[in-house]
């Protein structure tokens, strides 16, 4: 790809963000299809919540005739050769207005999900039959084997019945060409409405849609490739749209990334050709580093040679229709494998992750024990004894002390370090506040990321990602990530997770059956001083 | 590949079908239990019917360990991490004894399908609840939506409580590596059962299983790899294995097919790595070929550049675990597409076909027929007036009276031709029997082509196949395959599908929603002869 090609890509990317028509990304199979539908990918992305109509100067499509086409797929019959019919129905809904994606969602959602009353009648007729009871015994002869033949044929039915209409169209998506990315797009609208209002029979159809995305996107079926600097740009481009940890700035950034010193590595799904569901870049470094800054400012890259500690620093899903969908499952894994079979030198296999749980985390935290605290302090406020049990000063007496001479506002150290932190341009450009919050912030952070857990595993999803994994957390570092989103998200903390091959199944294992967390000794060392002061209220 | 090394492998196949312990296929992720899993695969379609054990001198798992992991496995959460779990069940599988493994089916079959009790009560809690009102038409208001989702959410728990624990099973192994293969072994052994004995809690399961595999192994999943010389022996002695339709006799016979002047092209799916789960074979002509003795044994080659014929002369799948699921479909249109690109100088597109069911139909069509006129022919019997409605006479004047000739057991024309065509031996080595049959078996032949259904479609599974991807029947070959089996299932008789590009989409559309077979005017005469003396009867 030449030089001059990607800086226009990137330009337009940087400038117009909204506006790719003069990008035609290359397709075998039906150019006009599937750059729509890539652009509407992209576009959704970057316009969060927004739907984008079909645009591209193409008048929009009847919505009568979407819904015809979306009708006769449905009832169709299936293993049969619907093609043309699924083509019309998904070029129809890419040029639909988002109003119209809605209205035709909200159709298939309402009238194709169940027949409802041949449900009722088969339930009659289910609950009529008497249970066999040769189903947990061997079979007792033919009569026995036929009468059992018809009960479970009563149940499979029953099934099928039960069986909203809307999965039909989505397993006969699902077998053609482009089909599973339509889908993914479908469910990028979906949610999209759904985080405006929340209509129950869409939330039930989205249920179902992403069970079946997780059953047909199983890992095992993902393919790994190394992503380089002669990949096509349509393929780069992808990235550079969809690096939403450490936006690439410039052609030079996105260059530095595939070269000397770094990998990226895509996961490929074989139906959804020329983009990575997800992607990981890997920085080969000579010890773990603390901050984002070192990895992506360093110049010039050390001889690969001389690497010791390969670093995850990004992870990346591109497609916003796959949220919830864990497809990282042995990616780190399959990386690390590559890795040391390439550079046998390389002993040491870590993330600088961020937290991005903790600050919302922490600033509800604050302002409900801040609340509780207060209303302990006044005579006659009509306190319950419910809320004594839920109080806690999260701060340590010294921590307290110092915050509260601070000139913030705020009658007690939660609500002055609430007050302080809620607004990140001036607490962490000034050495005064960072100073005064160094010790509270890093040892809430080893506290969230270690003990706060919901439903048995860490709160913190990249937390939960990687120790599902096998990690362990090895260390925090402070001012790791000083952009405006790294202080919003994670106070500036960095946590480094590190990937021990010797560990990796035993420390899945254990966090999966037991939700142990396993972390080095120096952020347990934050964690123990919190319990000892625990102890002492 | 050393010729030495595929030489041995030859050998091995040709002399020691059933012992393959000398091979090792390799496997990157984990060779014991792919090894075994790609050994059983393979000895299972050799054998047909029967198990095998894992033996490879290993002693046998105990069932009580396999059966606990399996229990294990189903009732682990899911989304979680139960590699290990996984493992140890479908590693010890494959090394119970075949015994062992239909007991452990047998188990999975009937304790592990759905929880009735809960069933039953969600059903009476669900007939209980008033159906929504609102339902089809927009949402009317906060409480409305309320009701609403508390609706949805019992039809999906009922949904729930229907499916069979052991789809869980099902759905883990399908995101685990190699569970999918694990999984085609799991349902070969099952089919096994089934043709044995019709049990009805494991009828369901497969039907269950089977549904699952078909939306696992969508075909726009699947990949297209042109099959060389320079693949590996691992890869090529399953097409050796796996060969049924022309099996492959030698060294010799394997290079030529991937050599000069011929094709071998196979679909693989990425879970399911190291070995087509369909290929498909092809021969570059001067001229479609009529019988597939030009294909096996023309020498030399001709320089591909004179060629304007591509012919598909053999399509094989290798999982019988995949017995009944479509895989073949796109992949003609795919290799049409390939070869078009790369060779426009090919302008035909053809096959060269058995036709299986044939003789079958024929067979029972005879042995009915010449019953009926036998009856009718006694003046005492028994008949009814229904026979009538059904007799006829599927023999021509003339070719009943050159059959009344021949020295054969047989009241009539139909009873000498049953008796005569049973021993494929006798008639197709005597030019008299075969002067005789030619005109009655191909005219027959071509009426059951082009007008015996079922269900509306082509009653030849291979027609059915070709003519639902949009082919039609051009030619019909008199003693195209003197091979046993091609006398004993076609007659000898091989047929011509051609694939007309401009057609091939209105073709299968037209087949598809009134089950119109196209012909050729050739193929149409024959039938048209017999609509002719049929309405003299």
């Amino acid at each position: 790809m030449s030089k001059k090609a990607l800086s226009i890509l990137l330009r337009t990317r940087m400038r117009r963000p909204n506006d790719h028509s003069k990008l035609s990304p290359s397709s075998v199979m039906k150019p006009t299809a599937i750059d729509q539908m890539q652009l509407d990918g992209r576009k959704l992305r970057e316009q969060g919540n927004e739907f984008v109509s079909g645009g591209l100067g193409v008048s929009k499509r009847e919505m009568g005739s979407v819904l015809e086409s979306m009708r006769a797929a449905i009832t169709m019959k299936k293993t049969e050769f619907p093609d043309s019919v699924l083509d019309e129905f998904s070029e129809g809904y890419l040029f639909l207005s988002h109003e119209d994606r809605m209205n035709l969602l909200l159709v298939l959602a309402k009238e194709y999900d169940c027949d409802r009353a041949s449900v009722r009648d088969l339930m009659k007729q289910y609950l009529g039959i008497e249970l066999p009871a040769g189903d947990k015994a061997q079979t007792n002869g033919p009569e026995e084997d036929v009468r059992l033949s018809a009960f479970y044929r009563t149940e499979k039915n029953l099934r099928q019945a039960l069986k909203p209409a809307y999965e039909l169209l989505f397993e006969q998506l699902n077998t053609h060409r482009g089909g599973l990315k339509f889908l993914t797009i479908l469910r990028a609208d979906i949610l999209s409405i759904l985080r405006e209002e929340n209509i129950a029979s869409l939330r039930a159809l989205d249920t179902d849609l992403k069970e079946k995305l997780i059953t047909w996107l199983s890992p095992a079926a993902l393919e790994l490739h190394q992503l380089t600097w002669d990949d096509s740009a349509s393929l780069l481009e992808k990235i550079v749209a969809c690096e939403a940890l450490h936006p690439i700035s410039s052609l030079v950034d996105l260059k530095r990334r595939l070269g000397v010193g770094r990998r990226c590595f895509g996961y490929f799904h074989p139906a959804i050709p020329g983009e990575p569901l997800i992607f990981i870049e890997v920085a080969l470094l000579r010890k773990v580093a603390e901050t984002i800054q070192e990895v992506l400012w360093d110049e010039p890259p050390i001889p690969e040679h001389e690497a010791t500690c390969a670093l995850f620093y990004s992870i990346s899903s591109t497609q916003p229709g796959l949220a919830g969908i864990n497809l990282g499952k042995f990616l780190i894994k399959r990386v690390v494998t590559l890795l040391r079979r390439d550079m046998p030198h390389i002993s040491t296999f870590a993330t600088l992750s961020p937290i991005p749980g903790f600050m919302q985390w922490l600033l509800s935290k604050l302002a409900s024990q801040s609340k509780l605290a207060e209303a302990e302090g006044m005579p006659y406020s009509s306190k319950e004894n419910t809320s004594l049990t839920f109080q806690e000063n999260i701060l340590e007496p010294e921590e307290e002390n110092a915050l509260l001479e601070l000139s913030i506002d705020g009658r007690n150290g939660m609500e002055k370090m609430l007050n302080l932190i809620s607004n990140a341009d001036e607490w962490a450009s000034s050495d005064e506040f960072l100073a005064v919050l160094k010790t509270p912030l890093m040892r809430l952070c080893a506290r969230y990321l270690l003990q706060e857990k919901k439903r048995g595993k860490a709160l913190d999803s990249v937390a939960n990602f990687h120790l599902q994994n096998g990690a362990m957390v090895e260390r925090i570092n402070w001012m790791a990530d000083k952009s405006e989103k790294g202080l919003a998200q994670s106070g500036g903390i960095m946590v480094n997770y590190v990937y021990r091959l010797e560990s990796i199944e035993d420390y899945a294992q254990s966090y999966f059956t037991s939700g142990t967390i396993q972390a080095s000794a120096d952020v347990h060392r934050y964690v123990q001083l919190n319990k000892h002061s625990s102890s002492n209220e």
